[in-house]
């Protein structure tokens, strides 16, 4: 496979919107709007019935066209998208992305047979394909955004790091809302629905060389036929350039059931996947809230050289709840060394504690955490910091998110911070996540998280990649 | 024990803050704004050096007041506390809220000195006492509000039904500022400390007959000495009229002995302590996360007869993330029975996927889920509902929240809603849970929470109490 093919349907230079609409409320209505609204390169609108679109010009076929758009957007109904996708081809059209529902997720003789004549013309003429019966793709670099939502109902998230491939359109949708809300900056998001050519094994290859991804996340249901074990050999050489976390759905036997009524693809068994993932370092994320939970830590955090975790806290409690939860995620928290101990006297006042978990406890001030951290951060036997730092004191102030990040570049080693409550909580969240720092609500989250990290961190080290 | 005693500490009609100051920043500044903002009883100041604070007139001490107060709240420097809450019992105060830190949690020989003082008053003169070291008690009806952090780091959630025991103080504030935020309303909450005199044993039964308290949560490191015993015991009988939810910390030998740090209890064997939770009823939260998934659902939701669980979606794979999360919870996800499915296709587009998971794809509107949830509810061998309403789609409106409720109500089913997203899915989270229905993010979190009720549900029919 040639990846820079791949370019034309995230970067290309022009594209065509086939199936092009005024009429509010149609896909092709969106699709006009999203492309007019941040895409740079050119877009042309297509559709017979029009000779304009919102001010601008409509051309009937893509035969019409002044030049072949490196990439078209296909979304009209399902029978006569075999034949527009040949015209594409045939004028030099690189790469397609077919919206259009209707083919073999129907079960249907109908569809199924439309499906084959699709796939005939990609064999025949070698344009790529995502589709059919997909949200596409929405890139956040190129302004690319097939993702039919209009932005009031889904909100497109920040630039940032993380590509995310999905076998379920409504909940790539869903995903891409979320992260927006929680600030988490996206690259490319890719739907691909029925998979005619274009799967999660081209798309993660692609990605392996993309310079903005830093993290791959996935949504599986299943994969066709051989292309289960692709995805394996092909993952354990991305792994090396940057980390791959997967949702997989389907996991118990009636689940797969659910999976071949939604995407008619075999689920498999999970144990095997499962086993497959951890052993070329994938990550496996067991529950929704995982799939951003460890995106953010890998995103943000240097690897871990050792699983020795301190806490650093300024509520008893919290320190508490993560001990628990770092203990049973199979971390080290190491009792504070008796030298230390007297390092750390001399700058606490007598009622803080300083054993592992440190309680700087209610009266603490940024100060108190910044004379703290200059002290444990740079000790060779701290492998990662975890902060418990409630922001209902009256001593902490923003400062505090500059000298964490401050103390922790210099010392490369990971942290994670925990930060519960509503919107001072909120304003402390987005102050240390601005200055790269991964923030959780729960003990449990933030432990767990920190683990992917460690594990992504062991797998390297063991393969003698870093 | 008698409980009317304990009235007083939450419902006094009568309070003095002892150790009241102008001085901003001080607790004793942030008391009185506390209850001149929403305590309707009388409030009295106490402080040798002001004649008047904030405009209220200031008494040098409790012999001067013109009345005995039923409640005192006392802040002030540890040594002078035991003369002062001798001389609160004197004058025939009732019970008394001891905020002031520097006892027993110093270590120190003064420190465990002046809480065996306080002690032998508490035992001479028979006056009730939270603390000392701790924030007191957040009383949502009757204005009590000893959590002396104020408003601008701490918000305050609406009144509600659950009630909240923690051992540690930083916690407690930390869930009442996430609960205000995630609008969970709160009866009482109470932080405790050193318990010198009242512990959660004696709260747990007061709680039993408080007719506001619907749910009761505990956030508990270790019991004194035969408390855990009596815990279980009263624990045994409150069940039966209302639902415990514990977060047990110290969970890990190393877990123990942070705890032994923090608030010098002893964690004890969790495994214990986790099978007599189980024994008598007790929900234990795993997570952070899950005191408050939990709560919101025991709260709301009818108990369940059965395991058998339809899941309703617009998203296909939120679906089958349900159907996993699910069967991993030991439910049972039925297929759809033949005449059900029949039924479904009447209403049904022939796109749409009558099986459970039951699949209205993204052109849902209301007027579907409405038809479907009509059809579904009243079935026999449904035991309860989970709803994937994935708000990104164009058909979905508020209307679906009244459908919803309504249908449930008449069904006397629990439901639970998963819902993803931004904006507009904390808008329709909002409608939702004000009309009584807990929603949840993450498809397992919703699944550990149905859990929790069904296991509740099941306690009591076992002990043959419903």
């Amino acid at each position: 496979m040639n990846l820079r093919e791949l370019e034309a349907l995230f970067n290309p230079s022009s594209v065509a919107i086939i199936g092009a609409t005024p009429i509010e409320g149609k896909i092709g209505r969106v699709l006009v709007e999203n492309f007019t609204r941040r895409y740079r390169g050119k877009t042309y609108l297509v559709n017979p019935k029009y000779s304009e679109i919102l001010g601008l010009k409509c051309y009937r076929s893509v035969k019409e066209l002044p030049e072949p758009p490196q990439l078209a957007v296909i979304a009209i109904p399902a029978p006569s998208v075999p034949q527009v996708l040949m015209e594409c081809s045939e004028i030099g059209v690189k790469a397609a992305i077919i919206i259009s529902g209707g083919f073999s997720e129907t079960g249907t003789d109908e569809g199924i047979r439309l499906e084959r004549e699709v796939r005939e013309v990609v064999e025949r003429y070698g344009i790529r394909v995502i589709g059919p019966n997909c949200l596409g793709i929405f890139d956040n670099y190129s302004g690319v955004d097939t993702f039919f939502l209009p932005e009031e109902r889904m909100k497109r998230p920040p630039k940032g790091g993380i590509s995310f491939i999905s076998q379920s359109g409504a909940f790539a949708s869903a995903l891409l809302d979320y992260m927006a809300y929680n600030n988490l900056g996206i690259a490319r998001a890719i739907s691909y629905g029925n998979k005619v050519d274009i799967d999660d094994v081209d798309l993660i290859k692609f990605l392996k060389d993309d310079p903005v991804t830093k993290v791959i996340v996935l949504y599986i249901e299943g994969f066709k036929e051989s292309r289960g074990r692709a995805f394996i050999e092909v993952a354990r050489e991305v792994i090396k350039k940057k980390p791959i976390i997967v949702y997989k759905a389907g996991k118990t036997p009636r689940g797969g059931r659910a999976v071949i009524s939604h995407t008619a693809a075999l689920a498999g068994d999970y144990n095997i996947y499962s086993a497959a993932f951890r052993q070329v370092g994938i990550i496996e994320a067991e529950t929704f809230d995982e799939i951003t939970d460890f995106a953010k830590i890998l995103l943000t955090q240097p690897l871990m050289k050792g699983n020795r975790v301190f806490i650093v806290t300024d509520a008893g409690g919290i320190g508490v709840m993560l001990t628990d939860a770092l203990v049973k995620e199979g971390f080290e928290v190491p009792l504070t060394p008796e030298d230390l101990k007297g390092e750390l006297r001399k700058v606490l006042p007598r009622h803080c504690i300083p054993d592992n978990p440190i309680d700087l406890t209610g009266d603490a001030d940024d100060e108190r955490y910044r004379e703290v951290l200059e002290i444990i951060a740079f000790k060779p036997y701290v492998d990662a910091l975890v902060i418990g730092a409630l922001p209902h004191i009256p001593g902490m102030t923003m400062k505090l998110a500059d000298y964490i990040s401050s103390v922790m570049e210099r010392a490369q080693k990971p942290v994670a911070i925990i930060n519960i409550g509503s919107e001072v909580a909120l304003k402390f969240k987005a102050e240390f996540e601005r200055k790269g720092m991964p923030v959780y609500e729960s003990p449990e989250r933030a432990a767990r998280a920190l683990r992917a990290l460690y594990v992504y961190s062991m797998y390297l080290k063991k393969y003698e990649v870093v």
